[in-house]
């Protein structure tokens, strides 16, 4: 098999080893007679990965009693709806800041349900910069303010954390367990599987006492955080799959030396890109704040469209996959999360160099 | 590998040749340098694989441009929600027929959100029957009837369907695509994948033009039904392996002889097993009304409790698992969904007599 690098936005590159792992054991669980996917989840080898997915998960962040844990179907994108329903139902007030694509998502959705503030709006700069976290506070009464920590679109990322009255949550998909994050200031945190902890079709939710003691009691089963959390993630049958590739990537970051790996990795391989993007004299330019780069998602553009075109199509046929950018921004993004080896980027930025000079 | 017969109520066995091409196309998915679940879900690999399951499930179901089909996260507990939200708000009316474990869930988040009409109760039946389909009409002014056309706890099943004002809506989690059905009679049908279709995590849903337009336009964005619909089941990033393995077990299905097939093969595994029983001067006694037993789930007692536990603990020595009826009724049960082989029936049926025999 020749194996590509893989820059898709998510779903994403995952670690081999997990894939192969995951191979072998699909047909026959462990000897068990049949496969993990055709047995009952109240089964001990179902509640066994459950369990050891959500232990990497602890200690991974150093979870403690007052955090909770649950992994729900449906993605980020259901995640705003549930978030608005648990906790701004009956007039309830939340703040949120506007950084781009998928903060737009999360408020619309507020909006449908309750009151929201925006109390920072990226619009007039293009989302291409975030505030000064010292300069955002949340508003009086609000049950929380909201961020998104990483903007896979606009390759815009919250490099520290506001200290406000009301508890974060945040949209952690695209940069979850990329960083050590002071967990502290957060009520919850939510991010969809695809990016840095396995395929699509489950979210992880953290949340704490606080905030699962202030969710709207009244909703439909399904959409309280509160059965999830008391039903350990088995409210009803679980996505099972996900929830044991989830294990496997998360065991396989702790092999790696967890968090703070993960951090250098990511130091390293988006180092070594806007390397190239800042020597480049301007042939390609990346259009955000340097203080608000995504370590995750690195976009840029070339001086024309016609040129990116032929960038993506000339490094698809070198085997650098998935590099067009997102179809409502243009130009190119390679994303480039904690699966993605450094020798991938590193081919990248031979491919950037080789490019450079036969265009310049 | 020495592969059990696998009686559980869901996650429960699939297709062994389903298995086995998963397993051959996990790591590099048709030479592509990568896994499937590694691709951008805006691929046309994954586009191509969405395209397929649906164009299998509208063959064997017969659907035409009226009926749309969406592939939906969350279970059929997830639904039971979005039902009610799509249909039930602004004091809306839904009708539903309480026939066990499964159509209670569905009633209490109805409740939650609009006015509900139980018009057929089981309750003083203990759900061991069913209403007679004639008997059953809809409210004036109901958004739906709805029903559980399998209850897996109880293992009855309606036979026939009500033909009422309201459009029927129906959970057939746990009978989807066992036999055909009157499909001009139904609104929308939701089926968890995890019984007939496919591994848990992905929710099929059907529904007619009709039902598209009286969905609630106001939801928060994964709420909507029309969502899902007007983007194909990609609103966000779906649970691309469960719709990749409901394709291949639709398409495993079609081979077979499609819903004729699953019906005759359905009707011949039931057969055997209530044959024994009939057969075992009251040794084994079922305990649902004779006109509504389930072709899905069989269930069963013994004479004694002491006699049940033994028959599950022998009957999982002899390679016959999951036959544990469920926590909330005791008793045995044995599930035996489509990809359940006559030969696996054979065996059960075998280790039936000889059990009799043994302690009869």
């Amino acid at each position: 098999m020749r194996r590509l690098h893989n820059f898709s936005a998510g779903p994403c590159t995952l670690p081999l080893e997990v894939l192969e792992t995951a191979q072998r054991e699909l047909v026959d669980y462990h000897g068990a007679g049949m496969s993990l996917l055709e047995m009952s989840h109240r089964t001990p080898p179902v509640e066994g990965v459950r369990d050891a997915a959500e232990a990497a998960l602890r200690r991974l962040l150093g979870l403690g009693e007052h955090h909770h844990v649950a992994f729900v179907a449906g993605g980020a994108t259901f995640q705003f709806a549930m978030l608005a329903m648990n906790f701004l139902t009956n007039g309830r007030l939340g703040d949120y800041t506007h950084s781009g694509a998928w903060a737009k998502k999360a408020i619309a959705d507020g909006r449908k349900i309750g009151r929201v503030n925006v109390v920072w709006d990226g619009t007039p700069d293009d989302y291409m910069t975030l505030p000064d976290p010292a300069s955002v506070s949340s508003s009086a009464g609000s049950q929380f303010l909201h961020l998104t920590s990483n903007e896979t679109i606009g390759g815009v990322q919250w490099k520290s954390f506001p200290a406000c009255e009301a508890p974060l949550v945040a949209d952690m998909s695209s940069d979850f367990l990329s960083r050590p994050v002071p967990l502290e200031r957060f009520g919850l945190i939510y991010a969809g599987a695809q990016k840095n902890i396995g395929p699509a079709g489950v979210t992880v939710v953290i949340l704490t006492d606080d905030m699962l003691a202030a969710c709207d009691g009244d909703l439909p089963g399904y959409l309280n955080y509160g059965g999830h959390v008391q039903n350990r993630s088995m409210l009803n049958t679980p996505p099972v799959f996900q929830i044991y590739m989830v294990k496997l990537v998360l065991e396989w970051l702790e092999a790696r030396g967890g968090l703070a790996w993960a951090e250098q990795a990511a130091a390293e391989r988006s180092g070594i890109l806007y390397g190239v993007l800042g020597g480049s004299d301007g042939f390609y330019r990346c259009p955000v704040d340097e203080r608000y780069r995504s370590t995750m998602n690195v976009v840029f553009r070339l001086p024309s469209e016609e040129l990116e075109k032929r960038f993506v199509a000339e490094a698809e046929a070198a085997g650098l996959s998935g590099l067009k950018g997102h179809r409502s921004v243009g130009g190119i993004r390679a994303s480039i999360y904690n699966a993605m080896p450094v020798a991938g980027v590193e081919a990248l930025a031979g491919f950037m160099s080789d490019f450079r000079d036969r265009n310049g």
